[in-house]
């Protein structure tokens, strides 16, 4: 076992790290073509939160989890928050959803309708009530309005209500909460999306106030995006509150995190502990916001948390003082080795000794595998509906 | 009103223009996040055919309307095909459909297990009986077919079992019946599909025979793609089957042909037209593959014919003797003049004369809007569940 | 011929209507594979003025020439513009250069050496005491500052001196001076640029105050990217100074405004003209930036103008009350049908015979030729170097 | 240090690597807007063999260079092949160069002008008379055929004029030579390429005969195709006769292969290995093609050569039968890991390792730059003119 140089100096920061799941990542998801189950797959908020609090077993990556509204709506929050809490994590961001109801088939938000955007507004509301329920602080949006043709409504005129409708949200925060606005390239929208690119969603936020922010997702770009440049520049600016991962090929594949391209997800997370994204204290947050079309959910979202939190033990071994010293040189090939030293590093073996040094699993994967776990879920969840994005 | 000079040359070809509708583009449709359902949307195979008929009544430019199986399936097609019959129309293309079964999980026709494999070339011959049946002559065959992660499977051993899949079904074809297969780049699949390229559909069908051709779906390729080129050289190979006409900003948004990027469509037509695609004879057919999540579904599919139409009549206004002499100087400015020349020619008034001189609606889109059908159907269609991909 | 309806009432917009050309235009340029030159190339910054004087003369659109410093430098500023006026056009926009020299390989403004940043700043300096000599009032500034391989910079020290330097610049504008920040996706550096969005540029900007802009070049957009969707961001925030207008397939491939996708064009002047930038007193200005690599300059400037020309005669034609009225009432095919009937109008044969009434000829692309002023310049213009981007 | 298991099993592979250098990677290269020279660089073809030899002698991996006619056209060329093997190395594949003559302007093989055609076939004919010279088996064509514009020529016309221009250079191959046919998606030209995909470069070399190959080069595809699985199926085919490697973010960036992707390296060379083409008398031939614009060229290509070998260890530690059988049970998770585990393991160490006990250095990127050769080299190589690709 070979234990990389200045791995003791990283610890702390690794020991920091938290990484919140999305609820639905463990309901069945798929494309407009099919949605496959899978046995033991959850039927209930209750159970997604189960399946979350394993994961955070395993690798003490996974404090929180994010819910959706109304996808994980109950009738008792505290109830709920209790559940998470007696297995050992919290409830997280609250994400509204303002795309499955027939009245947003033309937006929500942005919607020309007075009484739409009322009741999209109010949904906002809602979801606000629930965070005082469950103690969470962050309020996600990301909206699906757009439209699918040249012409078929006003660029501008929607721009102008999305920011009134956003004032009136942001409004109803109280000074605990945070409104974080995410920005997606295409999908389901096809000729244009209100919240397009990171530049919509500064200008939006700036307009807002201290307490919004904009959320990065790491597949919601245009083909061949620098996205690390984009998370230096919200970090700059200030404006990076969150990031929902997960990785892609073409389009919003949301696949599992450091699946596509691992050596974007370390330039990613190298621009972020450079950033300043990984002090105590700094208002970036990490999520996963990912689909397991094909593979279990439950390892699926281990594997991903696994992966951010090697990619961060890399990011952490850049030799920063002999790359800032290649850079002053114009040293181009010296300093792109520093760079690739890190993201070359085999850190697993560290990595699992560390956590059994913690009296956690040094191999979560593995130790998943053989508990049985799985087999297990599928016996016992026989029956009722299993969750998926319709509810 | 202006007719163009020459339009009177090209109104055999034009009256010979067939664009084959298929029936799924009538029920709803929609993205992973929501499937928007609308009044008067058909329930059964016989209300798709007689929108489709509707089409072809107001547009005289669609009189085939072709099926997908299961979601058309019926238990009498002889009495679906005098159902067409009587109203106007035939039935016209089979596509298979091997991505709505949870045993196609991971495959289909290059399954590992041959027991799927079976499962689904026993799916085609079922096509192939029913093509019998409804007089059909091409089989069209597109492939959900891939893996979403790196190392998921073998690429090479599922080519070679594609290979061989196809063999089988293509040896069940008679004389009449031509096997067309297309390909697309991405989706449902996000690490590889299985026939993801031009070039691989040309390889298989090439492997196959004479009456194996590739479908080029206008929508199924990578940014920036050429696609009139890919269409010359399929012309050029003795492969261009048949086109799924559609459009698209970014992935396969299957939006309405020519709405995306109207001279792109203009230019596809320009090489079939100059390839010989339009010829008497020729193997080429066109047919849409669209879906209408926003918009309504019958005018969407009027709309769609009457793009194709018009760009049709503007390609065939091409001056080529002009186009080939600039072609030959080297005048650059010039050729591009000579297509540009074409293309901003504003052919509907000439179009809408010529459809009312053969007893058509001069302006099918407004005399749909004036008839009241859709209020029609809206009434009429009440109860039962409305078509969709699922059925 | 037909004139459209409501021509009569774009006609003063149209006249107002002014395009800047690019002196650099006129000279060779090409890729790194090759530059081929063609007979009658100008080899001075007079004989660019005289080019694009011509294309004035027969277009009646371009009365003003932007210069590049250096390649446009001269002795006597103030004998170029007195040339530049007897020719009848004045002296546009001068484009800084901070990309040739071979102190700004590894950048610019964004230099970690302070001394280059120095002589970079001082050359915008005297780019503003050439405005004061040429009365141009737009500095524009496009970086080709960047890197090519990760870790070769630190992206955000780079940002922070970018940041300074324009600040430092912006100090010395005079209240009739403008700072116009253009933005590229990449080229010539390929992993980072260091002003690649929208983004980044208004960011830059709207530190700056409230004489700088930023600037669109069409050309300089990721895969996909909706511009228009930016053209009405950029003029909703107040911050859209200037475009330059050219065309791609795929990269930043300067060819001729409105050849690789006319409907682009014409959806982006919609945006312009729906949102003031027609406007008298608006602050948006209209420029090509492009390469003639395999055809004619003065023709290709001359086709570039009338594309952009004709494109706006479409836009201004759009009937934004039915507009209107089919968004409100969300009919998506209906609001379609409105831009795209003004897309389809063929306002070649009006615009002809508007041109004609105001002493102008009716087809200046005929004019040209049968001027035979092409020939005349290449008997002309032997000898000597012929113009490029190197001088 | 840590020598990963079953290392020892692929030490013969590893041996058996070759790749070959382009002798145009020791010039000088830049972008459009500029080319930057530095202090050292070769002025002949004779000083870019010798810094080719360099990196052999250091890395035991490039025995092979590639000559670009006419930039290494020498009055002697078994003179120049007796200098290389002084040096260590052999002449390798001679590229062909019908992109840098102004009868080029329009086309070389595609050319209208059948004088044209005749003078690139002829250059062609040279080219053999060179390789028998050089001892060299492959020519490699690169055509930078194409338009700009739409409707500047046919796209039929030139792709049958091409089929006929290659059959005849084909004809004039011996027995012990191959025609190797590159394709690239675009530039230098803009609207279409000749050669643009695989499936052309496939089509056209089939036509021709079991000599003829196709050359796939890493950055001339469009953004998201899956490279790997183009080399599955040109093996798969028997037709993949070379690789052109490097690496890139957006277009034919030219950087260093892995710099980019490094994951994408690992699956091309992952799919090589259990194709066959790693296998001895494998017809799959390595090369590089990269532009060092602003990296040292010499440690440029050790690092890019390093890159390769590293992958391809990486490559070939592929559990292939722990991946099988999760393939086999549709563990898709199982089947990723084993792919990533590869990925991830530090090879570094073993190989150097490796090297040393075979007479290398264990550290080629160190021992060059502690070797004091590039200040050698700075030092003798004054006056004259630094090679590039204009010569």
């Amino acid at each position: 076992m070979t234990t990389p140089p200045r791995f003791a100096e990283i610890t702390d920061t690794l020991a920091r790290q938290s990484i919140e799941l999305p609820s639905w990542a463990f309901g069945n998801s798929g494309t407009r073509f099919k949605v496959f189950g899978t046995p033991g797959t959850p039927r209930t908020p209750h159970e997604k939160i189960a399946d979350a609090a394993k994961v955070h077993e395993l690798t003490g990556l996974a404090p929180t989890v994010a819910l959706h509204i109304p996808w994980d709506d109950v009738d008792d929050f505290a109830a709920l928050k209790a559940h998470a809490e007696k297995l050992g994590v919290q409830l997280g961001t609250i994400n509204s959803n303002t795309f499955q109801d027939e009245d947003y088939k033309f937006g929500s938000l942005t919607h020309s309708d007075p009484a739409v955007r009322r009741k999209a507004i109010d949904h906002h509301f809602r979801c606000l009530d629930i965070m005082h329920a469950t103690g969470s602080t962050d309020l996600k949006i990301w909206l699906a309005d757009g439209t699918n043709y040249p012409g078929q409504d006003s660029l501008r005129a929607r721009q102008d209500r999305l920011a009134e409708s956003l004032a009136e949200i942001y409004d109803r925060l109280d000074e605990h909460q945070r409104l974080v606005l995410e920005y997606k390239f295409f999908e389901p929208a096809f000729y244009h999306t209100d919240v397009p690119d990171w530049g919509t969603s500064y200008a939006q936020v700036s307009a807002l106030g201290d307490r919004a922010f904009t959320c990065l997702d790491t597949g919601h770009h245009a083909p061949g995006t620098n996205i690390e440049f984009i998370v230096m520049q919200l970090l700059r600016l200030g404006k990076l509150g969150s990031f929902d991962f997960n990785s892609r090929f073409y389009a919003d594949d949301d696949l599992i995190v450091g699946a596509a391209d691992p050596f974007q997800l370390f330039r990613i997370l190298h621009e972020v502990a450079t950033g300043g994204g990984l002090d105590e204290g700094s208002p970036v947050r990490f999520m996963l916001d990912q689909c397991h079309n094909v593979e279990e959910k439950i390892p699926g979202q281990i594997r991903s948390v696994l992966n951010v939190q090697e990619m961060t033990a890399r990011a952490l071994l850049v030799d920063r003082a002999a790359l800032v010293k290649a850079q002053s040189e114009h040293d181009v090939l010296g300093a792109n080795d520093v760079l690739m030293d890190a993201f070359h590093t085999d850190v697993r073996p560290a990595l699992a000794e560390w956590r059994a040094s913690r009296g956690l699993p040094a191999e979560p994967m593995r130790a998943y595998a053989d508990s049985g776990h799985q087999k297990y879920l599928a016996e016992q969840r026989v029956g009722g509906v299993q969750a998926g994005w319709g509810a």
